[in-house]
């Protein structure tokens, strides 16, 4: 059992969405497991004070939570017992950004407890400014940790704005910048397989990968959060953080130790090494869509244009697919082909790795098909590492036929699994910056998806229409016809 | 369907052993399944002239069959009406092999039949030349096939015998020698997979590979045939031919083509660079045992001494254990692990790739463990593939644990599997030599074992007793304990 030194755990935004579906659920979940217990005693090491702009005491704030944290919790962690010891942990404070006395009064009652501060801002990022000098007015920037959730920003300039205001007040190395996807287990578990084992990295190159895909599908649409994803989109919430950190996880090289600069230096080597786009090859090589209407499980649903808060004419793409290419010595020549979107077919998250074929047809046409060997890291829903390849067909001849290895995680691994929040928020109460975002990696993979940004912005024409339930507009699979290939979607 | 042309099948040994279990009960499995079909109509292609000393008729030869091969056919391929429509394609001629005269009313009665002509040479090994001579003497060795079983001699010396006397009057590509391992639908998948597959083979090499082990381990002990195998012992039986041939597949180079000399010649370059042993490399590097008394599956069997046909002094090894080493640019270096014997802890044939360990300790000292990473290949009793590799255990920090990937074969392929006698008699059958054991390889094979044969010839201390049930003598543990491995045994 981990033993942690006492901390604070400042929650800013404490009434807010994020916190209460995401931020207390994950938090309990720790607690009922005992990840938050301190070495000698059963008590927690730290404490939690919850911040927002809603004058009410601890109480008050524990009938919210009981109102509405008590349903994103699990069946399966929930203990009435356990909760009520958990809610004691609990204190709030009435906050109004605006006044920077009352953060003086912040620091008055932290200043009674010992330990790290933790000051996460489970805000939308207009306020991550006005919260980090309010900080710095009462002197709490020091022997703290700072968490930032996205949206960090919405272009380069606005990320920059950001990361240059805070970084005004905190360290880099007291910024705690979450991407989720990398407090997923499976995530994490492609750092194990690459470089925990001699049979990955051998093959892990040009000379033998003929392309990789890389998925985040979803078949929900935007669940009423019109407003937001408006102003949001794909390319944004989806593209600039999560699948090119999937990307950059796939393609790094070894890095030269597990130690968070180590890791995230050699991510950012192959942000550093996508090759920028220009208008032609972001006409050539992205397309984005936006569902229509369809049906996902024989029900009727809605039009992403029909949804509330999106205006008829909306121009947000639901779906990006595109061919990037990274212009190193490991994978030059190499396609990787990333896609995201709502209302698709199925929820997934996937890497499939297609290996090349064999040298020459020796035992038929078989080995040279595109994907005869491949493997399918499935991140989500269900983990689970699949290696294709050909066998012989029992009998006469030497016919092949294709066969999978499988691997399901779940079999392995039974008992308590932690999401990806809990896992994030552990490792920001130990100090563990492995898995959050730096500032450089962030701002380069703003800097990529920039030429994408502004050549859409200059097009009349928006996103192509595609049906919901579907796997995207045509134009995605003819990104790849154009080369021979196809998308991989895999029967479970 | 294939489509055959017209043979005869002439099967002498008849009513001996190896006709009434294997080749009988293979012929029918064929014929239920009309593979000997021929083309146009649903009669069979060829027929069967069974041929002993025993004076009888088709009619007694039928019944004899009735009698004794029905047992050993198997309940899901029996039919009735199948079976007697397979009799009625069988003739009995009786045949004294020491008169010449016999063997031309052989050559009257095949005459009358056209197409090729398939002598299988079901007898004891001291009959192939009376038999290969008398078929001479009646011109019987032209458009003709003939068929060897093993033994092939019980030294180089006396299979060069053999083979010089049947090569002065077949031609080798009408000689057939059966090493039934060939026959198996899992030996032939390793060439499918090793050379259908771009994944396997960039790590089929020394740089990546640590050391490979065969086995071909049986429950059962000598089964009442103790005078037989008093005659063999287990380097005769299984090492000069299966394991060598195993080997063999395992590490050859890719052929040029799936013709059976490109297939050969490569088996051939493998045992050519086998490195030959002395003295001081057989005592090393070759363990010898004989099973004493002991336990299987809770009852109670008997030591091989006390076995029925074997003197309580025999010396005979019932186990055999080596280090073999490839003196090539693709193995120097990499020790392959032989071992095989009778009344093991269970009937399993396998091949175990162990790879080298990462090149360095990124993720901890489990990387470093020897077979964290390996490919175990089942061929026996259920053919199977795992890889075996490491990763993260779910929950905090970075804890590696070993999982695998599995193949089933028998869940991808339904339905009727051809045994490895009915494979091998269907290429005889259809002139196909790729399954067979060619003169060269045979003859080498015979040569590498020469060393260890000459050695125990010469030492007082025989076998090394080891429990029934167990896996042979310590000394088979510490043939390889010494470079710091161990014998892998799965689990199921």
């Amino acid at each position: 059992m981990n033993t942690l030194s006492p901390y604070t755990f400042v929650l800013f935004g404490a009434t807010g969405d994020l916190s209460l579906r995401k931020v207390l659920p994950a938090l309990f979940r720790a607690f009922c497991t005992g990840q938050l217990e301190a070495g000698a005693h059963t008590d927690t090491a730290g404490r939690i004070l919850a911040v927002a702009r809603t004058p009410m005491d601890a109480a008050g704030y524990h009938a919210w939570c009981e109102q509405h944290v008590r349903a994103h919790i699990k069946p399966d962690v929930w203990d009435e017992p356990t909760w009520k010891r958990f809610l004691a942990t609990i204190d709030y404070m009435p906050l109004d950004l605006g006044r920077e006395a009352e953060f003086r009064v912040l620091a008055e009652r932290l200043a009674k407890r010992q330990g790290v501060r933790i000051f996460y801002l489970a805000t939308g990022p207009s306020l991550f400014i006005p919260i980090c000098e309010g900080l710095r007015s009462a002197g709490l920037n020091e022997n703290s940790r700072i968490v930032l959730e996205k949206p960090l920003g919405n272009d380069l300039a606005s990320s920059e704005g950001i990361n240059d205001a805070v970084g005004a007040i905190f360290r880099e190395d007291q910024i705690y910048r979450i991407d989720h996807y990398l407090g997923k287990e499976a995530v994490q578990n492609l750092l194990a397989l690459r470089f925990g084992n001699a049979i990955f990295e051998p093959l892990w190159r040009r000379e033998l990968i003929d392309s990789i895909q890389i998925t985040i599908a979803e078949a929900i649409g935007v669940e009423g959060r019109g407003e937001f994803y408006e102003q949001t989109g794909a390319l944004r919430d989806m593209v600039q953080n999560h699948l090119l950190q999937l990307l950059a996880i796939v393609a790094m090289e070894p890095p030269l130790s597990m130690n968070a600069d180590a890791v995230r230096d050699e991510k950012l080597r192959v942000l550093r090494s996508l090759r920028q786009m220009d208008d032609e090859s972001v006409a050539h090589n992205v397309v984005r869509g936006q569902y229509g209407g369809g049906a996902i499980d024989k029900s009727a649903v809605p039009a992403y244009v029909d949804e509330p808060g999106v205006p008829p004419d909306s121009q947000t793409e639901t779906f990006v697919a595109l061919k990037a290419e990274i212009d190193n010595w490991r994978w030059a020549g190499v396609p990787f082909y990333l896609r995201t979107g709502k209302r698709l077919g199925e929820r997934v998250a996937e890497i499939v790795v297609n290996y090349r074929a064999t040298p020459y047809p020796l035992l038929g046409e078989a080995t040279a098909q595109p994907g005869a060997n491949r493997l399918v890291i499935r991140l989500q829903p269900n983990e689970s590492i699949r290696l294709y390849c050909l066998a012989k067909q029992p009998g006469e001849g030497m016919n092949l036929q294709t066969v999978h290895l499988d691997l399901a995680f779940d079999q392995f691994f039974k008992g308590h699994r932690m999401d990806a929040y809990e896992r994030l928020l552990l490792d920001v109460i130990n100090g563990r910056l492995a898995l959050f975002v730096r500032r450089d990696e962030q701002e380069q993979a703003w800097r990529w998806v920039a030429p994408i940004q502004a050549y859409w912005a200059r097009q009349a024409k928006g996103p192509k229409r595609y049906a919901a339930g579907t796997w995207g507009p045509p134009a995605a699979s003819a990104l790849l016809a154009q080369s021979g290939r196809c998308w991989v979607e895999e029967e479970n």
